[in-house]
This record gives C-alpha cells, sequence and structure tokens, in this order.
C-alpha cells in the first residue's frame, strides 16, 4: 500500500513537469531519480532497449558454443580472446585477469561390474547423427566429477536413491549399510557434491552418480535427437568441490589465486572429495541396478528405468578407478569496465560465466551471449553520450563449472575495492523461453520489480512483472510450488541466494548485495553438463529466435542503468524487513516442528509402537530419537525485526526527495548505501565455515544449491547444537540491530 | 472416557463375584451381558478359540481354489457341494439357493494396432513353469471385462492416466479429445468401471485397461515367480458393471433373480457399459503406448514401462472387438444356520464370497477358508451345548467377481426378513499377514474395539487393537496415510462402507448393519485377478502357515459370538453420532473449500491469468469455471446432530443394567436394536439411484470403490446440483432426528 501511495503523490507533483513526455511510461516517476533526471533517464532507456539485436546474441552462441570450451582448453583462451577484443571494439576498458588454480583433468576412468554377469561401462557420450556439433574432433573433457580424490577401489554396490541425508536414515531402517561399499546414486534431489560427501561420512568407498530417465530422461519426455531430454547415453559432468563451505580454487580459501599466495596441500584441503566419484549414463547404470539384491525401495526411491528397484547389495562387486591429474590450469575471466561519472569507485558488477562443460551453448553461452549483447548496447549508448554515473564492471567468468574459480578468485583479488564499493552484483547463468526469476538482496526487490513492471513479455504481450505472476497463480512454469500467501504478494517471487553459479563470493563471502537473474521454465531439456548442450539443440528445441535472449539484455541492462544512473540508488528496505521478518517466523515454527517431530518420535518409540507394527518378513528398524530443541528466546530478534521495520519505513519516507539533495550529501547516501549489506555479515564467517559470511542466507550445508535462511541460527537448531545456535542468534540480532541502525543513519542523511 | 468409566464401575460391581474366574480377561465386563452370563461366555469363547486350526484353513484354500472356480463352472459347481456337505457334517441346518442371473461370457477377443508398425494383442496369460496350478488344463476364464457391451470399433488411441474426472480435466487443458477414438486406461486410483463409463461419456468408442508396472508390476518387487508382484502377461479381470447404481444381476434391479420375476432386456440396463472394454496385460499394452503421439503427460500420469508416456494420439488405429454369449448362468449360495434359542427370527449373517476369477486363492479363498473353519468351530461349539440366542446365517456367496450377485439376489430375495429381523451382516473377502481392518456401520464398532482389545497378534504378541493403533502411528500397512487426529482417537479406524464386496446388497440397499472385516497390509501381491492367483503363489509369498487364517477365524467368531449371545445386543450410538458429526464437519469443510476455488478459478479467469501464463509452444486450454456453491443452512442439521449425541449418551446411561432387565423388555429392546439402522435410510433412495438408499455411505459415484459419506448432499453439491443438496439435507436430517428418536425410544425401553 505505501508504495502505491509513494507513486501516487509523486506522480501527481510531476504531472505539470512531464507535460513534453511523449507516453505514459515517460510520465512514471523512478525511485531514486529527480522528475528532471528521470526524464533523461527514460529517454536513455528508450534508446538502449532499441539497441539489442536478437541475430547478434544467436550468432554469440553460435561462436561460443562452436566446440567444446572447458577451462583450460584452446577453445576457451579463444573465446577469452575473441570476448576482450568484443569489449574494447564497444569503447570498454577491457583485460584478461588470469588465475591458476588446481584442476584436476581425468587420466583413467574404470567402472565395471564383476561376477557371474560382467558388465564394463561405456563411460562416454557418442556423436548424435543429427547433431553436427557432437562430430566435433575437438577435444571435449571426457565426463568426470572434479575434485573426487583418486581411488581404485572394489566392494559391493548399495543404491542411495538421491544419496541424501534422509535416503541415509531410510537405509538405516531398512537395515542397509554402505559401510565399505560403492554408493550408486541417482542425480537430483540436490546438490551433487553431497552424494559423495555423505556416502563417505556414511563409510562408503567409492560413489557413483547417474542420471535417471526419470528426472531427465525419456519419462519427462522425448530424447535427443526426437525431443530435448537426455539419451540412454547422455552424462551430467560436475563438480563436487564442496562449495557450502568455501568457492573457488580448493587449495587458497579466502584468497586469490595469484602468484605468491600461499597454497594448501592438496590433502589438506577440506573441499575436495574423499571417495573417488564418477558420473555415468543410465545407460551404463542400468545393468548395474538390475544386479542388485536386498529389499524393493519405497516408491520415492524408484525411477523409471524398467525393474525392480532394490537397495542392494548384490551378489557382484563393482570395481571403480579414477585417476586424474593433478596440475593448474589458468582461469581467464574478462572484465570489461565503463568509468562512472560522478562516483567512479562504487562498481555495479555484472557478470555470468563462458565457460562449458563440453559446447556449453545452454549453460553457460545462453545468458552469456545474451549479457555481451547488452554489454554491446550500453558501449553504444556510451559513444551516443551516455555515460553511467557509477562504475560498470562486465565480466565473463572462467571456471564456474568446476567450483565459481573465476568469480570467486576476483572476488578475493578486489576484495578491498569490493567491500569499500561493491554496490551490487547482478549475476546470471543460462536464459530462455519462459518466466523472469530473480533471487538475492531484498534491498534492491523493488528497482527489480519496477523494470519488470516496464518491461513486456513477448509471448503474452503484457508486462514481465504481469507474467510471471500469472505463471505463479496458474501454476506454470516455476512458480508452480509456490504457497498461495506468497503469490498474492504485491511483489513477484524473490527467493533468497543459495549457491550453484557465481555470486557466491560476493554476497556469501563479502556481502556485496546481489542478484542472480533471467528467463525460463518453459523449455525442457535434458543436456545439463553433456556433450550434448549444442547450439544445434539449443536451436531446435530452445529459443533459436533468441526472443528471450534480447528481452533479458533489455531487462538486466535496464537494472544496470537504474543503479548506475540514479541520483540516490534504488534501494528500499522494506522487502529486507519483510523477509527477514518471514525467515524468522519461519524458523520460529520450524523449531515448533522439530520438538513437536522429537516429541512425537519419543511417544512412539517409548510405547513400543515401532516393533508392534513390525512385520517380521519385512522388518524396518525403529527410527533413532530425535534431539528435543528446547525453547529459544527470540525476544531480542523480534526487538530487532521491529528496529529494522521502522528504519525501513524512516528511510522511505526521509528520502522521498533525496534525489534532490546536493551533492555532496547525495554522495554521502550513495556510499553509505553501497556498504549497507555488509552489516549482514559476520566477521568470523558461519560455524565452520569462516569462509561464508552472511548472515540472512548460505548454501545449506544439506541442501548446497538451496539456500539455508538465517543459516547460523537454522543449521544449529537443526544439527541438535543449541548453545551455537543461542550465540549465533545473538550474532545475527546484532548484525541486524546494525543493519536498522545503518538505515536509520542514512535516512537521517537523507532528511531535510 | 465415559467409556473407560464405564467399565471399570462395572468391574467394581462385578469384581467379588468373579473371583472364580481364571484370567483377566474374564474379570472383564462384556459389553450387553449379565456378570453371570459374561462369565458363560466367556467360557464358551475360550472353548470357540481353542479350535480353530490353521492346517484345515490351509487344506481348505488347496480343495477351494485348485482348479478355476468362476460363476457356471463345473469346479464350482462342486465347491458348492463340497461346501454344502461341510456344513451339514458340522450340524449346520445349509442348503444351497440359486439364481439364474445375466452372465456374458467372452466369444471373441481382439485386439490389434494397425498401421506402419502392427501389433497384435496377446490377450492370454501363459502358465508360470514353477506354478502348477497355472498348468491346469481346467478351462479358465480368459481376461475379459464382464458387463461391457460388444462392440467391433477402429480409432485413434488416446491415454487417458487411470480416466477418473480429473484426468478428463487434464486432457481437456491439453486440447486433447477422446471422441471417436479407443481409450487406454491402466488400472488403479478407483473402481475399474469408472474409466468405460468416463470414456463413453466423452465421446469415447472403445476402452482398454491395463495393469501398470508402477501400480502392481515390477516397480513394487520383483515379479512372478521370482516375487510376488504381477508379471508382464498378467491381466487383471474384473467386472465393469455399474455397482454405484445397483448391485446384483444387471436386469433384475431390487428383485432376486428367480423364475417369475421380470427381467430387464439388456439394453435397458443402466448398469451394462456402453463401449467394448478389454483388459490387457503391460506386455500387450506397450507396443500400443510406444506408438502414441502428442504432448508428454504429466508426472502423476507417468508409469514404470521404459517410453516416454504421451496423450496421444498416434498416427496408427487400434481395432478392437469384443463379443460375448449374453446367456445366463446359474449363482449358487450355500447359506447354513444355526437357530437361535431365544430370538430365532433375529439373524445374524456372515459371509464372504468363494467364486474366484479363476483359482483365486487369495481373493476370495483366503478369507473363505478362515470362515469355513470358523464356522466348523462354532458347530462343533454346538455341539458340545452351546447355542446362540440368536439365528446365525453362514454363507458362501457366488457371483461377487461380476458384481456382487450372489449375496444381492440373497437379500433382495430375503429383504423382508432381512428388513424385520437382520440385526448384522459380517462381510470379509480377501485375508492375510497384518492388521486388522474394519469398515461399516459405527453401531458395532465399540464391540469391534473390545473384541481387537482381546485378541492376541501373533506376529507381536501385543493385541490385535494395538498393534493396529501402532501401524497407524508407525505409518506400516494400510494406515500409512492417516491424519495425526485420527491416529490419536481411542478407538481403531473404522471407516465407512464403500462398495466392491458383498456387504452392498445389506447396508447400502436394506439398511442392514454391516461390516466388512479382515487382516492384512503386508504381503505385497500383482496377482488380482488373474491366473497367478494360486496356492502355489499363496504358500510361496503370503500365509502359507494360515497363522492370520487362523486369527480371522477367531476374531470373526468371537464377533458373531457376542452379537448372538448377549443379552442385549452390543450396539453403542456414541461412535455413531461422534463419526456422523465427523462426516457433517468434513461436508463444511467440503463446501466452504468449492466456494474458495470457485472464487479463485474465478479471479483467474477473469485476470487472464491462463492466457497470461500461457507457453504458445504448449499451451494450456484454460480450465472452466467452477460453479459457485451457494451458502447453506446447516442448522437442522446440527440441531439432529446434537439430538443424536443427546440419545446416544442417554442410550449408554440408561442400557448400563439392561442385560438384567425382564427377557420380554430384553427381547423387545432387541427387536428394536436390530432395526435401528434402517432409520438412516432412505426410501426413495439417492436421487438417481433408487436401489442404493442409505444416508450415510453409498459407493462414491465418482470413485466407486470409497466411500461417499452424507452422500445425498455431499455428490450434489459436488455436481453443483443445489436445489437437491436442499432437498437432501432435509431427508437426512429427519433421518437423523428419526434414528435419535429412536435411540432415545430405546433408552426408555432399558430405563429403570
Amino acid at each position: 500500500m505505501r508504495r502505491v501511495v509513494r507513486h501516487a503523490a509523486a506522480a501527481v507533483a510531476l504531472s505539470t513537469v512531464l507535460s513534453f513526455a511523449a507516453a505514459q511510461e515517460t510520465g512514471k516517476p523512478l525511485l531514486g531519480f529527480t522528475a528532471a533526471s528521470a526524464v533523461t533517464e527514460r529517454a536513455w532507456e528508450t534508446k538502449f532497449k532499441a539497441l539489442p539485436d536478437s541475430k547478434k546474441i544467436a550468432d554469440n552462441m553460435h561462436l561460443l558454443a562452436a566446440h567444446p570450451h572447458n577451462v583450460g582448453s584452446e577453445a576457451q583462451r579463444k573465446n577469452a580472446e575473441w570476448l576482450l577484443q568484443q569489449y574494447k571494439s564497444w569503447g570498454w576498458d577491457a583485460q584478461l585477469e588470469t588465475f591458476d588454480v588446481l584442476y584436476p583433468t581425468p587420466k583413467t576412468r574404470v567402472l565395471e561390474l564383476l561376477g557371474l554377469h560382467p558388465y564394463k561401462a561405456r563411460l562416454e557420450e557418442p556423436p548424435v547423427p543429427e547433431d553436427p556439433y557432437t562430430q566435433d574432433k575437438s577435444p571435449a573433457m571426457p565426463p568426470y566429477n572434479i575434485y573426487a580424490m583418486d581411488g581404485d577401489v572394489t566392494g559391493t554396490l548399495v543404491y542411495v536413491n538421491y544419496g541424501n541425508l534422509a535416503d541415509y536414515d531410510e537405509l538405516a531402517r531398512n537395515g542397509v549399510s554402505v559401510k565399505g561399499a560403492i554408493v550408486i546414486a541417482r542425480y537430483g534431489g540436490g546438490w551433487r557434491g553431497l552424494k559423495p560427501k555423505l556416502a563417505y561420512e556414511h563409510g562408503a568407498i567409492g560413489c557413483i552418480i547417474y542420471s535417471d530417465p526419470a528426472d531427465d530422461g525419456y519419462a519427462q519426455g522425448l530424447t535427443i535427437p526426437e525431443g530435448p531430454m537426455r539419451p540412454k547415453w547422455g552424462v551430467q559432468r560436475g563438480s563436487v568441490a564442496d562449495t557450502t563451505l568455501y568457492a573457488g580454487d580448493p587449495l587458497t580459501p579466502g584468497e586469490p589465486s595469484v602468484p605468491g599466495t600461499k597454497r594448501l596441500a592438496i590433502k589438506d584441503s577440506k573441499v575436495i572429495m574423499q571417495i573417488p566419484t564418477i558420473p555415468i549414463s543410465w545407460g551404463d547404470a542400468e545393468p548395474l541396478l538390475q544386479q542388485l539384491g536386498g529389499r524393493t525401495v519405497p516408491a520415492a526411491w524408484r525411477g523409471a528405468l524398467p525393474l525392480t528397484y532394490r537397495f542392494g547389495p548384490g551378489s557382484a562387486k563393482a570395481h571403480l578407478k579414477v585417476e586424474s591429474d593433478w596440475g593448474t590450469k589458468p582461469v581467464i575471466d574478462v572484465v570489461a569496465k565503463l568509468k562512472g561519472s560522478e562516483e567512479p569507485d562504487t562498481w555495479i558488477v555484472r557478470g555470468n560465466h563462458y565457460d562449458g562443460w563440453v559446447n556449453g551453448a545452454d549453460d553457460p553461452i545462453s545468458g552469456q551471449s545474451a549479457l555481451l549483447e547488452e554489454a554491446r548496447a550500453l558501449g553504444e549508448l556510451h559513444k551516443q553520450g551516455w555515460s553511467p554515473k557509477r562504475t560498470l564492471v562486465y565480466t565473463a567468468w572462467d571456471g564456474e563449472e568446476p567450483g565459481l574459480l573465476g568469480s570467486t578468485e576476483w572476488a578475493e583479488k578486489h576484495a578491498d575495492e569490493l567491500i569499500k564499493h561493491g554496490a551490487l552484483y547482478i549475476n546470471s547463468d543460462e536464459n530462455g523461453r519462459g518466466f523472469f526469476s530473480a533471487n538475492g538482496s531484498q534491498s534492491t526487490e523493488l528497482l527489480v520489480n519496477d523494470v519488470t513492471h516496464e518491461m513486456t513479455d513477448p509471448e503474452s504481450g503484457k508486462s514481465v512483472w504481469d507474467r510471471q505472476k500469472a505463471a505463479q497463480q496458474a501454476g506454470r512454469g516455476r512458480g508452480a510450488a509456490r504457497p498461495a500467501s506468497e503469490v498474492e504478494r504485491a511483489t513477484i517471487e524473490f527467493g533468497p541466494a543459495g549457491s550453484g553459479s557465481d555470486y557466491a563470493g560476493f554476497v556469501d563471502h563479502l556481502g556485496v548485495a546481489s542478484i542472480n537473474i533471467g528467463f525460463g521454465g518453459e523449455d525442457r531439456s535434458g543436456t545439463y553438463h553433456s556433450a550434448y548442450d549444442t547450439p544445434w539443440h539449443w536451436d531446435r528445441f530452445g529459443d533459436k529466435e533468441q526472443v528471450y535472449g534480447k528481452l533479458f539484455a533489455q531487462t538486466a541492462g535496464l537494472i544496470v542503468m537504474r543503479m548506475a544512473d540514479a541520483d540516490v540508488m534504488p534501494y528500499s528496505f522494506n522487502e529486507l524487513s519483510l523477509t527477514v521478518s518471514s525467515y524468522a517466523s519461519n524458523l520460529k515454527t520450524e523449531l515448533k516442528q522439530l520438538q513437536a517431530d522429537s516429541a512425537a518420535r519419543t511417544r512412539l518409540l517409548t510405547s513400543g509402537a515401532y516393533q508392534l507394527a513390525n512385520d517380521p518378513r519385512n522388518s524396518l528398524q525403529p527410527p533413532p530419537a530425535l534431539p528435543m530443541p528446547p525453547a529459544m528466546d527470540f525476544s531480542t530478534l523480534d526487538v530487532a525485526l521491529d528496529k529494522l521495520k521502522s528504519a525501513a519505513a524512516h528511510y522511505q519516507q526521509a528520502t522521498a526527495n533525496a534525489s534532490s539533495l546536493p551533492a555532496a550529501k547525495r554522495k554521502q547516501l550513495n556510499d553509505d548505501l553501497a556498504v549497507s549489506e555488509r552489516k549482514l555479515i559476520s566477521a568470523d564467517g558461519l560455524p565452520g565455515r569462516p569462509w561464508t559470511k552472511h548472515l540472512l542466507y548460505a548454501p545449506g550445508t544439506f541442501t548446497g544449491y538451496g539456500a539455508s535462511t538465517l543459516p547460523g541460527v537454522r543449521e544449529a537448531v537443526e544439527a541438535g547444537r543449541y548453545d551455537e545456535a543461542k550465540q549465533q542468534l545473538s550474532v545475527l540480532v546484532q548484525a541486524l540491530n546494525e543493519e536498522a541502525a545503518w538505515i536509520d543513519h542514512m535516512a537521517g542523511e537523507a532528511g531535510q
């Protein structure tokens, strides 16, 4: 409601001034702009929006994804140089920044089933006759899981479903141990690296990860070449480095991998997985699963192969041998700047990686190609006379796939500048047809909502905002599972930052406000991290015309321009306050639920219900007792949330006319805004992971990609570490109090 | 709470009298018995419980299921005669009652896919080398769906998932019509006959029903012979007669099929399905599904075959030809009586069918074999001097599989006697290892709870009651999905009566209080209605030792004895009152939900959210607007429920010592109790189905097996017939008022 009032009031004030404006769009006020500067901004934005060209985006993809271009490859070096030349040709101040990082490459990969019906796994992805890119003779990286230890192990096989914590509970109830065994897990259900990590912690000696056709194969749709889904021999490569602890070079946590940095010994790196791990296709998995013995698994564990999924073990042993070259490779970031005219020290960083596991047309070139066009358009605008007030830093990150290497090393190298002046990092990765999505720092939520209200979705002819909201309401695309209460909010979905792309070094580690944006949710594909993610596949099954590539370049560019051009950077804190309050109430609910679950579990254990209900022919171990979380005193948190709410309201009210403050005052306010997210980090980091410092979101220790919110407190509660939870609560409360005080301070600066 | 007090108070009163009693069991009072008669009863019950013999139950099965014994077969006639002799040899007054019913048998069955990759369906179940019963040369009924019209149709194929209402909504959203097509549906997700019924109503010309391995095949466990689940060529036979309208001979609704009864013309029978329908194996379904075109179906529609499930149609047409001999066959009920000593006109009927689709070892011989041993034990007890006060009528029903023929025709033939004096019908069907389950008339709920408290479960050594409750709490067996509130109730699960077994003629049509009981939930099987449901399979994968067969004979026998021997029949009405109140609040909630759904749907249709969210490459039709149910005035229902509650409490309090009333008064009270369920039926029947008269439960029109509770009102609301809903509400309220008045009247009779 308040937001509507603000717009309406401002609109009245401006209505006479803007009589020369052409359309209703230019009649609207802009957050952070005076009426006059809004008019100028609108004019530049209109010019900007006309510049991106779908054809050029398509050309970018066909060039960048023409050959396998993983880290260290010749194709990737050529891509880097081409990108550099592009930026230079568009008038950007561009350079390559290179880091030498630990980058194991596969030397030996053997997986075989021994015994009566031996099988030797193929472990490769044959070309598809229809797809010329798969005929490429360039050296492609074969399927492997980078950052898993070498090993040569032989053991029985146990199927562990997705291999997450709940799956090990199920195994325990069924009396199945993975001790001394090789586990076979299917992809999905959470972060890839959690599979070998939990397998190792449960005593397994090796880990096989396969793509079940239920998850991205024939069950989901026709397979390549008839359809977009993963074929029989398609393999998902991927990193198993434990980025929940830290991202970047496993040997240089918190430091850039530049000459002179002290490196850990490989054996001392906590992010390297301790057991040999290999990714395989379902073609290779089927003979292994067929020979498993033991009980039938529960329904939720069953994939789409035509067999009875069983826990194992079987009579046959498996032999897994994985050896890598543990050398270093260069990761080459392309970094291009447009210097700010008024606040040049303040950085707005925009990035998308450009390394692919193989050709990587979708991941990441669909995003990178659009970003490039966005950069070209901004360069063109600059040539026409436009200058951002703040410095734009456009980047193409290398080495995202193995472990967010390029972005993290760069963020660590430029940590001082980013901490002082990093106003916003805007990340993207893949892009495609469909619905807009954004997640990250809520201080930018209002800006993102404003921009998406203004952009027109090409498929529906309505605004991007309207379409995202409609998708949530109608249960389509990514919004399908959202609760009704969320769907009815006045803002579109804006989730927390988890992990899995290049924002980690910025937001998790440094506390630089970050958002991750993109379009998608319409085209399905089963090419993820395989040799089949090619321009042919994209053109056949994806956004060949780059309709959404163009829209993305326009949308992201507009967010960048608003942030760069505004008199007062368009942050807002009401959404932050609302969201943190919802995290807190969710935490309280979770605590209550854990208490109720613990009590219920104890009651059933005490009454003997599990034994009593047991089928002697199919008996289950009773589940373990659950720790009983004590009541927690959240009163200091509630007070802090109230302060945050008041401060946010105060800031909104005080800054209504801040855009017309004298320049020096505005500069001070903007400097203070740029660092406002930094109050939300803990100097010590989260317990057990000092690199990960943000107190509102972190990659979940047991989810990885999925964010844990208020992670210091929440994960301690979930793990039964109640003293730590109390201590983390006080760290959180202190940070929220500091954030509230800082927002109040800024409101004071803006006050008239 | 009140129940506990009653027991405790009575226990104090009895404690001195019962000093001679052997065990704590005999120290407990018995509902409906004086202290003295309880002692006698306990003594007889102890003797009774020692009689059932597992070995004899196993022998019964091996004899009755030795050969295919469907309706009209020679083996079934022999079984009937053997059963008759058994009863006679045990001292029962036994006879056969035969009805000549419409019973089509297959003449022609052809299913083939035409086109480029033609396929001719096998439509038969090959012998399994390991199973001698499947080598039997006796004529077995081939797989067919009885009571589907003859037809010879050719059309494109459309996959409709389970073929229920929601599935047709999904088809509509995807723009797929079944008009002029043959549908292929998978078994499961509701009543079999709903599939051709809804297909016909949507314009389809034929219906194929197959068993997907996801539902009872390899996905669920190893298949025959290695495991118990359905093999590639296993087919589920079954009736598609619309027993939601009426059960029994399709040509004689409401009347017994005896000479002189007027018969409908086949074309005028509303329960016969209008399109040719055939059941097939997944071996035959796979080639058909593989050739379907169109979009990929949603996740919930996917089975476990290794293919992309698509809606269809494909380029190939299917040809389906089904012809039957539409003659009559005899159904032979075996009916045996033990005459009551005090109230011989009052009947307690106990039944289980004995016809099988093929050998039918599990369905129904597992239940029939145990029932027989129960009858033998009661006969033996009778020889030892025990006499029930009321008449026992033990039955073996023929023709249950095609449409509850034997039980329904018998109930219709004896309708007058049953209406006057039918106190209780106790049904069973299959039985197996595991957990007790009961559903039906709540006036017997307390009795069932009492008996199951006293019976010892052989696998856990605890009471049957305790184990059922533990299973619900621990999420095992049938109780797995129950809500916590239900699980915490002081009684074990006691659901409403739906349909699908022989109680329909008693409870739905005549309003004779009925319960359906059995053990099960531990052994899985995929033999349902196939040639593989044999004693070999039972011995290999089921309760070979008949541990639960014996327990079942004891448990059911005890319920019968209590009801037959009590001074005052052990009805109780508190549970009825509680349950009807819960149905009512559930109905109110459903109405509110329908209103909310309608409003939400209209809002999204009006806002254009569906169009806006549409993917132009994969567009969905918007769902239709939902009718908005008006507010309903439930105040008369609430008043009636209050009356029922007071009456039930009044009855409980007034009858505390009713067992010691003078004989004539007891006789009158028992006569009144016997008919108390009859107040709950509507003389006119439910709207559109006059045969189905019970107002508390009916087979759901769109669920079939699943019961609809308060069906007159609920189904009218669900279908948007609001005037009818109001009218049915007043019918229901009147019945509840009459029931309450009747219970009050009985309390008055018992009053001292």
